[in-house]
């Protein structure tokens, strides 16, 4: 139309740096960050985030590069999160307890051109970086994180690098807010972990939506619970500069410090994996004392749902629980169950029902475009008929670009239009989406599609079972069929017999495992079982059925 | 980077259609609009929206026609914001106050395909439909908007064309989230009213910003106090899809209206100019009970603040009070004062540093990405001393596309890659800016700028004064010489040489008015006074001073 115009002045690329640019004038004399004794203004974290992309510039970190970082939830990591960016450059935070090769690995893929490093992490970090010079990538310039800020060497450290910084320094913005702005690696249940890449337009999308799950609109104060280095921690270091939170941050995060934390900081919110409940309930266990104010937590990941007693413990002093569900490709939870529809709020306060959230995922949140249940093959949607089972999918500008210089894979998890989560659910006549399982996971037993996951319920209910992973098994008649591996609670005894009668009440036949293994499983760095080193194990011949 | 890819599955056009898709899902048992006796779920919203868009489509509305309407705050206006962009085409909400031939004018500029008619105007529509067909543009489509749904005739009406539409309509996402979703005309304070273009990405934006105003996140019961003509009533339509709030509709906004609608569906937001907070002052003084629970409330526009008194009274009965700026071009309130940082504590129970906001503007809300005070000609931001006026200019991606048809007006309005207001201000040592005055408005006396405003200002304080407009008139010797247009209380007597005396007691020399005119002020749609009237007539002559 004749008289419009896409201009500097109404089209801005979305990227999360305006938050802190604005949160420093807005929220200028509030404070942005609390550690130990450590605890800076926003207007304060603003100034820092330039001179280090100022002093990253000095360096030679320029538009495009990858910066790694290997630290806990310390300032220093939250400030990487705007300076890297600030600089054109690509932040990629990782796991600190990941071993030297694989760190090695990860730095071989990414071409890292620095990395931080927290104090505690060095010696590993080091060992990798030995790794690495023996490849043909040329080693990254590194950054010391240090604690007590004493070192006196001449070796490159933060508070060094931050004191080169000028705060005149003319942040670089994205020139398309389709460019990246991190990389997260996958925690790797289905196999070996991927590097996922996230724009501008993604985070700072995602950043709002964060506000939209608990209500929290202005100036939450937020606790460093779960990792940063995990999907950008949810994306919340840039949410809380939006909307000029503050940040609690942990070295480490027990049921102690977070329940200290509550107390004296009046914290407001924190997430992270369901474990942390069982954290704080056991803390809680020894002191019952009710919460100064209501405080909202956001669980997803590994080890599904807190256990309902558990739950219904926190909530009576004063925790305000949300299930999600999500993965690292979509930047975090996508859904949850706390929007207070009709529906929900019928669900929320029945225990049994509650029961059965662990296998609904919940509501799509607001910057989610679609989700839907379809066949992978055809790619039409399945009926709303809570039986037909397809693949779980998503539409949204909250989803990653893709994997690290792997194509196939992208193409893959994209193909159709959609995002695959490999994920296999149903949906239901009210139109809510059920997982049912990986697709990876799924047990074909004579051309009977089988639910892992089901199977999992309830043998994860005989009184002696701590934790369970079943897996198909091949077979030459049957092409697949259940098998059960085991962790028993402490002291317990029991063969595998009594699991498969306790299947048999429970189940029908066709899905019952037909053997069972006791033992520790094997986890990855998130706590999710890695079924493929089971199936791997089964295979090989490695465990024998008791 | 290799691996990344923008495509459909991560890269959605923004817009607020999408809230509707997803309101159908996630609040579709929840009501989404009450109008007197009808009364509407967000599943049946969405489904009417849907059947309006396939009628619409049937009609031969597509990709880029203007559709009008006249209509006050009605549900079919309402379901107009998603009806028109589902089929690609863009909504023009007009004044249904407008006379026969300023709406001809603007049917006229727009070369609508399609009006919708609300009863109560149809006759002014159809006077200027007489006016256009007069003219080479072709005559639109006139569908009538009923209210007791009685007509028999073969006249074309919501309900018939609502039931020609199909529920399995495709609705027609924008092939860019820059495509124009809406028109929507400025008041004309300084001229002609100009139509202003807003685009997917700035609506669907701009609707997620308004809940961090008030902190509204989930499902407020919004009542229709501002008029949906009105920047689409600040794009609340959306916002509430967006929020799975409940919409309630008023034909007519009274004092009455507002008081029995926040106590009989629990209202819980409103907004609109400053006026409205009399009409309820007047309503509450014969009866003032306290509400039921805290009530939001956003007021901008013509009439600068309300009274403290007012405001003050109407806080003691539960109304938070939140004054906003913005403009048309900006899709309505930009920033506003109620974000609670240490500053704005201070200032918020002091009255006397409140009669100071009306010259603050506040706080930029989180979507707008640059507030500035410049030089205009040079762009450099002028220093933060309170003192140097310059031009405030915005970025954001909540921006207009422009002017239709004007593209002369669209480069001025956006020279230099920001937005230029044309309200002159400062900044303040603490950064925030602080309107001084229209640049039209401005008196240029001997070189020395002068603000109507700050003489307004003196003005209005005397005691038998209701509303004061001041204009430069132009002199021989000194270029302007600031002039007074004062409307008396009613039952008023007060000779032209009071009010100069008045202003000499309060205002250095040179910027004392030198003569007064008494009687009406014309004002615009919204209540703005029309300065360039004033000056009009001061050129012709048409007043004479007292």
């Amino acid at each position: 139309m004749e008289g419009m115009v896409v201009c500097s002045a109404n089209y801005v690329p979305l990227t999360p740096i305006s938050f802190l640019e604005r949160a420093a004038f807005v929220y200028g004399q509030r404070v942005s960050i609390v550690f130990g004794n450590t605890r800076y203004l926003w207007k304060e974290t603003h100034k820092r985030c330039i001179k280090l992309a100022s002093a990253l510039s000095q360096l030679g970190i320029t538009h495009g590069d990858i910066v790694a970082a290997v630290a806990p939830n310390i300032p220093e990591l939250y400030e990487l999160h705007f300076g890297v960016p600030m600089t054109g450059a690509i932040l990629c935070a990782l796991n600190p307890k990941l071993d030297a090769t694989t760190l090695a690995q990860k730095l071989h893929q990414l071409e890292v051109k620095a990395i931080f490093v927290d104090y505690e992490f060095i010696k590993v970090v080091q060992e990798a970086l030995e790794l690495l010079s023996k490849t043909n990538i040329n080693s990254p310039i590194l950054v010391l994180i240090q604690e007590n800020h004493l070192d006196s060497s001449n070796r490159l450290d933060y508070d060094k690098i931050l004191a080169m910084g000028k705060v005149d320094f003319k942040i670089s913005y994205p020139n398309s807010e389709c460019d990246p702005i991190s990389i997260c690696y996958t925690s790797g249940s289905t196999g070996e972990p991927k590097g996922v890449i996230y724009s501008h337009r993604a985070a700072y999308l995602n950043s709002l939506r964060e506000n939209f799950r608990t209500g929290t609109t202005q100036m939450p104060v937020f606790l460093w619970t779960v990792d940063m280095f995990r999907c950008n921690g949810w994306c919340f270091p840039w949410t809380m500069a939006a909307m000029g939170g503050t940040n609690i941050c942990l070295r480490e995060v027990t049921g102690i410090t977070i329940i200290n934390s509550i107390f004296i900081h009046n914290v407001t919110l924190f997430c992270g994996p369901p474990a942390l409940l069982g954290k704080i309930g056991e803390t809680l266990a020894a002191d019952p004392k009710p919460l100064p104010h209501k405080v909202d937590v956001i669980v997803a990941g590994a080890g599904g749902l807190p256990e309902p007693q558990i739950r219904r413990k926190l909530e009576e002093l004063g925790f305000n629980i949300i299930c999600a569900y999500g993965m690292s490709e979509a930047l975090g939870p996508v859904t949850s169950r706390t929007i207070t529809t009709s529906h929900c709020d019928k669900l929320s306060h029945l225990d049994e029902d509650y029961a059965r959230i662990k296998i609904r995922e919940g509501i799509h949140n607001l910057i989610m475009e679609g989700v839907d249940v379809k066949d992978p093959i055809t790619m039409k949607s399945v009926p709303n008929d809570g039986k037909t089972i397809g693949e779980m999918m998503f539409r949204s500008n909250t989803l990653m670009l893709g994997y690290v210089k792997n194509v196939k894979k992208t193409e893959e998890a994209f193909e159709g239009g959609w995002y695959r989560t490999k994920d296999l659910g149903v949906k239901h006549p009210d139109g809510y989406i059920q997982m049912k399982d990986r697709s990876l996971d799924v047990i074909n037993c004579g051309g009977e599609i089988i639910s892992s996951l089901e199977i999992e319920d309830v043998i994860i209910r005989h009184p002696m079972v701590l934790e369970a992973a079943v897996v198909g098994r091949p077979d030459d008649f049957l092409g697949e069929i259940p098998c059960a591996f085991v962790k028993l609670k402490e002291g317990s005894c029991i063969i595998a017999e009594e699991i498969i009668d306790f299947c048999a009440s429970h189940l029908p036949e066709h899905t019952r495992p037909n053997c069972v293994f006791f033992g520790e499983l094997p986890v990855n760095s998130t706590g999710k079982v890695q079924k493929f080193i089971l199936r791997d194990r089964l295979i090989k011949g490695d465990w024998k059925p008791l």
